[in-house]
Formats: C-alpha cells, sequence, structure tokens
C-alpha cells in the first residue's frame, strides 16, 4: 500500500428531504448569499422556489449568477467573481450539477482573487488559495463534486479544459429525489463518468490496497446495477440513491487510497475532446475508456491479471484463457455502454480526426497514463479507435 | 436507503514515516501540549523518545499524563483534565492504541468542564462540548478511534463502561510500522474489534445500501486475510497496512451509511463484561459475536437472507439447504476466532454467571439490538452460551 493523505472536510446531508438543514448550512457564514446555477432546469422541476422561499424567509439577501455552462466556462468564473466581490458576498450557494459546482468553486476563489485575468487564477489554483464558504445542493449524480475540492474550467477561445482543485463544500446536500427528473442521456452519461471516476483508478499496477479494491468494484457493480432501472422507472429512490451516494464517494479519492495513481489518462483525452467539441464530459468517456483498454491490453500483456480481475469481479465472467477473459470484461463494459443508449462512436458526435494530432499533443504530460505509457501516437491511434 | 449526515473533519496521515507531518499538525494549535499515552510500551518501542525529540527541536512545552488504562478510567480522564486546566494546555498528542485516544478525547472536553465530578462530564457528552484540539500518533489497529469521535470510559467503582462522542481528532497520524511490535494476542483482539465494528452494522434489516455492503464485505474479508499473515510476521508491512487502514474506517460510521442501525447488541453486552473483569473488548467480541448470531437466528427465521449473505460474500460457501448455509457462517465465524488463538469461552477468562442478572439488566435499553429484539432474559441465555 502507498501512503496518503485524506483530508475532506465537506460536511454532507444525503437523502429525501435533507433541505431542512439548508438555513443552519447557510447562516453561519453570513447574510449575503450568490445563488448560481445553470440554465433554468431548477425553475422547471421548482427546486428553485423552494429555495428561495427558504432564503427569503430566513432573511438572506439573495444575489444570482444564473446560466452556467454543462461544461463551465471562465466567462461564468469572471462573472460570478465580479458579483462575489461588488456585492460584498458572505457565502455561495450552487444549486445544481456537478458542472454549476465546479463554476461555483473557481468563483469562491475568483472573489479573493486580485485581478481580472480569471484564466490565470484558474491555472494556478490548486486548493490552498483563500475562498469564500460555498454550500452545495446538487442535483445530478455524476461528477462527484459535492465531496471533492476540484472543478474543470474551459477556455474555449484557446480549446482548453482544465481540471486543478480550488476549494471543498462547507455543506452538501444530496437528495436523491432531486435527480427524478433528469432525462435519460444525462442519468446514463452520469452513470458513465462515475463508472469512469473509479476505473481511472482501479487500473492500477497496485492489486493490495484491499479496501480500496472492494470500493472500486462495489461501486461499479452498483451502477451496472442501478443505471439500468433508473432508465427504466426514473423515479426509483433506492436506484437513485445508491447511484447518488456511489457518485459522490467515486471522485473523493477514497477509492485511490494505497494506490499508485494511474495519471487519469481517460479524463485527460476527454477534456481535449469536450475542448474541442464541447461534447458531454461522460459520454466522451464512455466511448474512450473500452478502446484505451484495449490498447494498453495489447501494448502491454503484463496488466493481463488487472483486466482479469475486473472481467470476473465486475462483471461476473469466466475463462480458463486469460487474455481472452481480459478481453471479454472490456466487450462487457462496450455493451454496457450500448445497453444505457450512450452513443459509442465520436462520429455519431460529429468529431473527425482534424484535430487529434494537436489534442494528443495537449494531454499527454510526464504523469499521463502512468499504468502504461502513452505517446502522442498512441493517443492519436485510441482516438481514431473511437471513430 | 435510509438518509443519513456524513461528517468527519479529520485529517488523516497514512503510512510509513507519516510522523514527518507532527511539528505542522501541532503548531497551529499553540505551544504548550499535553501528551498521554499508556503504560509506557511506546518508550520500549522508541516512539516516546522519537517524538520528544521532534517536539522539543521545535520548541514546544510538554507535559505528561502516562499510565492510561487499557480500558481507561474515569480517573485518568480527571487527571489529565486537571493537567490541561492548570498549565493552561493549547493541544493534546495521544500516542498509543484506541484506549489512550478515548481517554484523550475525553480529556479534551475535560479541559472546559466546569466542576469535578468528571462521570457526570463524560455521561452529558454528545460531541457538541467545547473541546481541546487533539493530535493522535496511533500506534494499534483496532478501534478506529483516530477517524471517530467516540470514546469508551469505564468507572471500575460502580462496574459501568459507557461510549460517548466528545470530539474528533484535528490530525491523525496512522503508521502501519508502530504496529509492527504489537503481540500477537493483541493483533488478534484488535482484529475480532474491527471486525465486530462491521458486523455490528451489517447485520440489519437494509440490505439495498450497496456501497455499504461493498464495504463490510471488504473490510471482513481483508481481515480475515491478513491477520493470520501478520500473526505469522509481524513486521509484513502490507498486511499491517490493510489492517490498520480497515481499522480506520470501520467504525466511522461510514460502512453503515444508508442502513438501520441494529443498534450495536455485542458492544453493548461487551461492556458489561469490562465493567465487570476488565477483560479485552476484543476478546470479549469475538466469544459474544457467534453466540448472538446462533442465538437471533433460532429466535426469528426471518433473518436467515442477511447471515446467507455472510456466509456466501465473506466465507465464500455454498449450501442448497438456507439455514445450514446461515449456520455455516457463523461457525466459520467462530473457527476463525479459534485459528487466531483468541479464548473463545468466558470460563477461560475466570467468569461465571454471578453477575450475567445484573449485567443483563443494564445493558437492554430501548435501542438495544433493533435488527432482533432481544430481552434480558434473551441476554442472560446469550452470556451463559459463552461460558
Amino acid at each position: 500500500m502507498e501512503n496518503f493523505v485524506h483530508d475532506i472536510p465537506t460536511k454532507l446531508y444525503f437523502g429525501k428531504g435533507m433541505i431542512s438543514h439548508l438555513e443552519e448550512s447557510l447562516k453561519s457564514f453570513g447574510k449575503r448569499v450568490l445563488l448560481t446555477y445553470g440554465g433554468g432546469s431548477i425553475k422547471r422541476v421548482g427546486l428553485y422556489d423552494e429555495v428561495l422561499e427558504i432564503l427569503t424567509k430566513a432573511g438572506f439577501e439573495v444575489f444570482e449568477c444564473a446560466g452556467i455552462e454543462p461544461n463551465p466556462r471562465v466567462e461564468s468564473v469572471a462573472r460570478g467573481a465580479d458579483i462575489c466581490k461588488k456585492e460584498k458576498i458572505d457565502v455561495i450557494l450552487s444549486v445544481g450539477g456537478g458542472s454549476v459546482l465546479d463554476c461555483s468553486k473557481a468563483i469562491a476563489v475568483g472573489a479573493y482573487f486580485n485581478g481580472d485575468d480569471y484564466w490565470q487564477m484558474v491555472l494556478a489554483s490548486n486548493g490552498s488559495q483563500k475562498a469564500l464558504p460555498l454550500v452545495a445542493i446538487m442535483t445530478m449524480a455524476a461528477t462527484g463534486s459535492e465531496f471533492d475540492s476540484g472543478g474543470v474550467i474551459s477556455n474555449m477561445a484557446i480549446h482548453k479544459k482544465i481540471g486543478r482543485t480550488f476549494t471543498f463544500p462547507a455543506v452538501s446536500i444530496c437528495d436523491p429525489c432531486y435527480t427524478f427528473t433528469l432525462p435519460a442521456k444525462q442519468s446514463a452519461a452520469g452513470g458513465a463518468d462515475m463508472m469512469s471516476h473509479i476505473m481511472e483508478g482501479y487500473f492500477s499496477r497496485t492489486m493490495n490496497a484491499d479496501l480500496s479494491e472492494a470500493i472500486e468494484e462495489g461501486i461499479l457493480k452498483s451502477v451496472i446495477h442501478n443505471l439500468p432501472i433508473v432508465l427504466q422507472d426514473p423515479t426509483n429512490y433506492e436506484a437513485r440513491a445508491n447511484l447518488f451516494w456511489n457518485s459522490s464517494i467515486a471522485c473523493s479519492g477514497i477509492p485511490e487510497y494505497g494506490k499508485v495513481s494511474s495519471g487519469w489518462p481517460c479524463h485527460a483525452m476527454e477534456h481535449e475532446l469536450s475542448a474541442f467539441y464541447d461534447i458531454t464530459h461522460g459520454v466522451g468517456l464512455a466511448i474512450l475508456t473500452p478502446r484505451w483498454l484495449s490498447y494498453i491490453l495489447e501494448k502491454d500483456s503484463s496488466i493481463t491479471p488487472r483486466l482479469v480481475k475486473f472481467a470476473k469481479n465486475v462483471w461476473g465472467l469466466e475463462n480458463k484463457d486469460e487474455t481472452e477473459l481480459a478481453k471479454a470484461g472490456i466487450q462487457a463494459l462496450y455493451d454496457f455502454f450500448v445497453s444505457v443508449g450512450i452513443p459509442m462512436h465520436l462520429s455519431e458526435l460529429g468529431i473527425d480526426e482534424t484535430h487529434f494530432e494537436e489534442m494528443a499533443k495537449s494531454c499527454t504530460h510526464p504523469w499521463f497514463d502512468s499504468f502504461v505509457g502513452l505517446s502522442e501516437e498512441d493517443v492519436v491511434c485510441i482516438f481514431k479507435m473511437c471513430l
């Protein structure tokens, strides 16, 4: 087992009706609240009205930063941070999915940033900068942003999508009922996202960190079981709740404790796809992961035991031929993504190979794919396999 | 899934050499340190000298509260709290196992207690009282006290051993190397303790909290795998590290998230044994658990599916007869405890039935064993099965 540091100060209220803790969660920080949200789905489902009623009754002064994008832009960070500075905001309340919360984390740091080049601020953020306190109400089970300090911000003008650490939410409220109205496409993409968060850590050379392995395999099996249920029965509380808690833990770092990090190669490659084509993060990850696995298995057969464990423990497969078994596990993953309706070819998203070389150049760095080293040429091959 | 609240602010440094973070962990709290420890084993292994050297070099003023008992007494709480008040201590540094840390948590609350009846303070503690900051260096994998706010304090004069919540360590340092010198008996009792922390939650009516089930079964399997290794090879780092991280998570509450609590009946019964006979907590739990399971399976066959899951997923057993399979799982647990050298009869510890009725009266309360309700008579029967 490798050394690790656990340091997650977030208080998490999980379950039905936990919005009852909203007022107490905000009030110790002050009275001036910046409410951040996305494209208005929280208005359609009535959550916006519910939140505003609680805040108004409790005497908070509410300012708004709406319209945060699915791949949140640095321009939204700037807009939110400027409101914080101008209105002397005490606490940020993020209501939405991971994109809104990622952007809100960057806004929380931006509120103390001296300057107006917020892209430089994003690039320099490492979790140690001063930040405004942040409370999150989550409406989607996917990124796990509610239980980590990370955020991914895009600068479309220069085709960059960058992950950095900003600040932890002080409090996150996760009510599975808020995910009942999530469209099937987003539920599926969210499931792929949380599976990817696990698989990025699972595919490591470290095989003996028992609890991490159990958590990783447990979450993968739970998503495989529950995602098809919510696609058939969107208001199934038990399935939504399991997916939600899986997603919160999946990106917390906990499932990787004691393991050598793989460098999260699929995320690095996917960020290039989103930066150039603004595609849904979870869809990009679903397309990339089985191709990446096939490619690295071909390149380095020493990883076969890890893929055999994946095939056996996650998919319940058996085969005396270890290479065949490893391949069957990858195929099972691919088939699962197909079965939940994810488009599994980049060409279906209107993407061709125009920018593959530029993207490959941009995503390879010294710690990129420490599981099986990959060159720019390797990455181009993987992108081509995804067409 | 049931609602839950996650709220663990402790920063945890896990792994070899993590004592390098001791100075930075203490210094933000002040200069006056109360060093708490037990019977001197930390002196024998050189850890006392190592800690004192770090503290002295860094300019801390060190006061000591030594001799904290394996079942820590309220008298030790009083002694430590009085030093904190008299010497205006800024931060407590606990070096030892769970007993030293449990006592240190109560001392941290006691430092702000107006009065000198510390037993009343213990009884009233609920985690909301003001407390001194606390840093822990753990030398044993067992109680998981490094990652929760709970502590168990004994008042032998009135035969009471009581668990309450006091305060979380601000920082816990867990270096598996510190557990290399732990005698086999204590390693085995520690393993039984962490298994019990899991089993108290695992045996619940809730079957659909996927991640919690995966964590519970993962930790049980890991202890079953690694405990025999450390008994043969005490300096096996990988096995010691897995046991240590298992123990930290096992008592954190995380493995029970989303489940109806069982009321921790074996702990309630064991606290009576320790309060009357001062036995090792883990040994008492190992003796009680298989007898409790046999008794409740006989009393309420509706719990058979849960015990079947235990037999299959934890012990890898198969049998078409579900009752037989359930019983085989309990037998496997009993045989495992025997195999690691735990005395499995109370008579071996010099305990007879003299106080069983008094103990049964004391441990039954409204939320005692909500998994299968047990009366005082039932508890007496279980104690008798343990003779």
